[in-house]
């Protein structure tokens, strides 16, 4: 008999003796282990924060009091804890339990997450709220060192720190940020681990009075070097929170002391806890990157499913090589995407013009921009959602100026078991409207290649769409050239029906065309390749041959390329079905399943044309 | 003679002897003043930093040395010095200068703005751009204490401080938002500004002690918080940031001295300097939050020319008063724009209920949305061109999770004289594909009311887009009801033409009715309120009448209303004419002057309308 069959909410686990809470934690970590590897998911994540979830469980009073995860991979034991350990197994899955905190899941889950940086804001608006209404519970905020490299971690500090309301933010301080350097905020929070820096001290003051021999007296800058070192949490104090820590975030018994004491603390305090991504799982331990989120894997050996097509991520890795070794213009950027993205790969080949900005988007555009203007090519690759966050940089920074900045945009379209915050829904519509831009999506992994020389080459800036995880498995060209921007492609000549497709499902609409052969039906396939600017052309040349017209594209209809492509054609008389996404947030699920609900299949493709030959 | 008649470029003030340059900061200024009381601009900032940019232009060799200036409201002294002075007197004109830097304007103006915040990421980008490409020159980012409170600028300070690249960031301390008491930096400011704090510095530790009796020893915090007093620009300092200052802004030979001093030093120095506001003009010192942006004005008593109509902004404040009144549940927050919105009046009304985080868009979406959360009705009133920087809020945080918040955006459609970073061209676009929102636009001041009674009664999120300025002169009803969401008014019936309008160009539509009335042709207007749902029975019976049909809104034509009225009218044999803002971005001028550019006037719906009738 576990302990763990006796916890169906925070009051079962209240009645655990605290001597029992590490063997909880063990068994927890087994049941999320065994999960994940069959399921996928942000196993690291999850495991590092098992001991911290069960003490603020022990110590607060949910769902009254509220936590707030940030990001919210994390949430995997709050959720077994929180009355849903029976569905953990189905985390993940179509209509199982969510990767990330839902509101529409569970009233523990306070605020639904997904994307990074917003458990400080959210947790204001709670405390603040709570404030105003003299209601009487708890705030609790928990933000990774990672989440906390973001604008909008700042903004909330900041706000929290001007209103001092009670509220506790707890930084889960894992290290990751400190072993990938990014960022001051991460030398900062390596400072605030790192005793006894006497020598490095004293270096940097003999630099600082060299080059400062005008401003100020020596000691004055030695005093304050020296203080940073022995007073950590200056920066969060400054901010106007009340610092406490570093504390070690794996001893439940003494984090639940230490919970105990600043849940009654006035305003708002951070504290510091270090814990270790992986913990208790030992090739997580070893490998946290590559344990951060990943696929179904073996228990024992740690070794992931395998997958034998090469990503998309991978080919636009390899073709940014093959082109800044013959461009010394071309850099990279990403928002602590590295491995994500592929540009892990190219960061070790070109240090010097690879940019990690940490999780800030919206900065990495507009320095990006910048580069522009200054004679270089940046290369921003940031996932489909993640963009959303740099949007007004996209337009004020990027197109009003209209500098040829390139962007990747990884994760286009369904994404499959992280869901509804992680889909990439909406790209083409928050960009469509936004005048300059160049807007493009390969069909298949080797045209990625040239969309990509395409827009290193173009006098606008372009952005590149496609979807996670593997191409379709083509060869890939050895050498790539420059395309004529919103110029399509006529794979397939046909007079019954026309199909205009963006992307990978040029693929599902050639074998649509296809099977429609085998019943006398002869339908046209264009790869369309641009979204901005439409090729009118070829649509016209269609047009002359059939009034019948498909779209079909992996982004909400609304703004998207079929309504273009219906507002290009209106008045034509020309029938045009759209397919695309509907008008809601798409829950999680494989993305076998999502696609065929969301009629993303070839038979779909075929029903509709069909139906259109009866009109 | 004046000395600014010898000025023609950053060269010739080079030669201008150091003990004329405060007679030459006068001239620009008298310049200054002259100009703005006849265009309207924003006058506070750019006299604030008269002395500074002289000082600045002074020392470094723009264009190579790149000046990059933050929102830009304050670059006027800038333009005359660098070529544009003969032009200045057709600022903000149709056709004449910019209000704000561009690129396109002159080869001095190093990065284009009109947002706040972007300059340290833009900085940085010129400066890594020039390291790889191994050029030798001075980046110089000037930004105001405002513009730090937002987390674009934190993400760009922190990359700043990782890179260690050499630049110079200007800290223009201009104490407004010490004034307006506006987020934790700003209390940050004030204390590097004040010395001899040591009896509140002794109460601060005292409480500090007090509540932290578990954590640390009293005298560790004790050196903590006199240390803050001593040493400022800590915060900086742990951003990997050299801090210098605070250093008077008003001396311009001081200046020059310690721009020299610091113009070669290493890595990322960041410079406090205090201004005034308004400088030299003494309506303007004394009351720079009105002279901040201000219309045309008579330089003598200071007066702006009277607006006899009521604005939307105020109409709002006081609805939202009224509203308030009645229901405790209701908050506003503002982004650092309390005047501009209207809110400064219910900020004096319910100070409890009130929040100004700052230049913190992103921030201020999620801290409303967490307080829906926790049952309260916040309303969120933000600028059109400025929500594009809280778009992921908006999609993440409020309308996946269907939270009910009111956001009110003020200057929708074109703003005239600030604007291509101003015009509210693309808010319908950027919102319409967005699952579960209303979008709503009142035809006048009146109607403005009831839609914000409307959307504190939804239990969706809504958005109310109404322009910049005064409203329509109508009658404001004593008290107004909640508006069926989706819901049209037939104004007029017709049976010829049909007229959909979204917000104030309804009445364009009823004029236009009038006239074409009186060449017999029957026109029939519809005010369309939602923008989304869109109200598709009212169309279908309107198509039994008419198959024509014009739209009219002011945003961009792609992803806006017209397009959705398209899609939802594609094959019903309907000619549809669109008017609305192409694909470009819109140039500054009256707004007269563009509204006539871009059809957006009776004559030319009557044009287009009479055209159609030949069709």
């Amino acid at each position: 008999m576990k302990i763990l069959d006796s916890i169906d909410s925070p009051e079962d686990l209240k009645k655990v003796k605290k001597e029992n809470l590490s063997i909880l934690a063990s068994e927890i970590r087994e049941e999320i282990i065994s999960s994940i590897s069959k399921n996928g998911g942000h196993l690291a994540p999850s495991l590092g924060v098992v001991d911290l979830t069960i003490a603020m469980h022990y110590v607060f009073n949910c769902p009254t009091d509220k936590i707030i995860w940030d990001v919210g991979h994390q949430s995997y034991a709050h959720k077994i804890i929180t009355g849903r350990k029976c569905k953990f197994k189905t985390i993940r899955m179509y209509n199982g339990l969510s990767g990330f905190p839902s509101r529409f899941e569970s009233e523990y889950d306070a605020f639904g997450v997904g994307h990074s940086s917003t458990s400080i804001s959210a947790g204001l608006g709670f405390a603040v709220a709570r404030d105003l209404r003299n209601e009487n519970y708890k705030v609790i905020a928990v933000i990774g060192d990672g989440s906390m490299t973001s604008g909008l971690a700042f903004e909330g500090l900041q706000n929290a720190g001007h209103l001092k309301t009670d509220m506790i933010v707890i930084l889960n301080d894992n290290e990751m940020f400190i072993s990938q350097k990014v960022g001051a905020i991460a030398g900062y929070f390596a400072k605030l681990l790192t005793a006894g820096m006497a020598r490095k001290v004293e270096e940097k003051i003999m630099k600082t009075v060299s080059r400062l021999h005008n401003f100020g007296s020596s000691f004055r800058k030695f005093v304050k070097r020296v203080k940073v070192m022995l007073f950590p949490g200056m920066l969060f104090e400054e901010m106007g929170f009340t610092y406490i820590g570093p504390v070690q975030g794996h001893d439940i018994n003494n984090l639940i002391i230490i919970l105990e004491n600043l849940k009654d603390m006035k305003g708002p305090v951070l504290l510091h806890v270090i814990t270790k991504k992986g913990k208790g799982y030992l090739p997580a331990e070893e490998n946290p990157i590559k344990f951060h989120g990943i696929g179904k894997f073996n228990i024992v050996t740690g070794e992931p499913a395998k997958n034998e097509r090469v990503t998309y991520a991978k080919v636009f890795s390899d073709s940014l090589i093959k082109l800044a070794s013959s461009d010394k213009r071309i850099l990279a950027i990403t928002a602590a995407m590295p491995g994500g993205t592929g540009l892990d790969k190219f960061a070790r080949k070109f240090p010097d013009r690879y940019f990690d900005v940490g999780i800030a988007e919206g900065h990495a555009v507009t320095f990006a921009a910048a580069m522009v203007a200054a004679g270089m090519k940046p290369v921003c690759a940031i996932y489909s959602t993640f963009m959303q966050r740099a949007l007004d940089n996209i337009i004020h920074d990027v197109a009003l100026q209209n500098l040829p900045v390139v962007f990747v945009l990884d994760r286009a379209g369904l994404v499959g078991e992280d869901g509804c915050t992680h889909h990439g829904a909406f790209d083409l519509s928050y960009l469509n409207y936004i005048p300059n831009v160049v807007i493009m999506a390969p069909c298949d992994e080797n045209e990625l290649q040239y969309m990509l020389k395409t827009a290193l080459n173009s006098d606008k800036p372009c952005f590149i769409r496609y979807p996670k995880g593997p191409g379709l498995g083509v060869a890939l060209d050895e050498t790539s050239y420059v395309l004529p921007i919103g110029k399509s492609v006529i794979l397939k000549e046909g007079k019954d029906i026309c199909f205009l497709a963006i992307g990978n499902h040029v693929y599902t609409c050639l074998e649509a065309a296809r099977l429609l052969a085998e019943k006398n039906v002869n339908a046209a396939v264009v790869n369309m390749r641009f979204v901005k600017p439409l090729d009118a052309c070829v649509i016209n040349e269609m047009l002359l041959k059939t009034k019948r017209f498909i779209t079909i594209e992996e982004n909400s209809l609304i703004g998207g390329f079929g309504e273009t492509v219906k507002t290009f054609l209106y008045g034509s008389g020309a029938v045009v079905e759209c397919i695309g996404l509907p008008d809601k947030f798409i829950e999680h699920g494989s993305l076998k399943i999502l696609k065929k609900k969301y009629g993303f299949t070839c038979e779909n493709i075929v029903k509709k044309a069909l139906q259109i030959m009866l009109t």
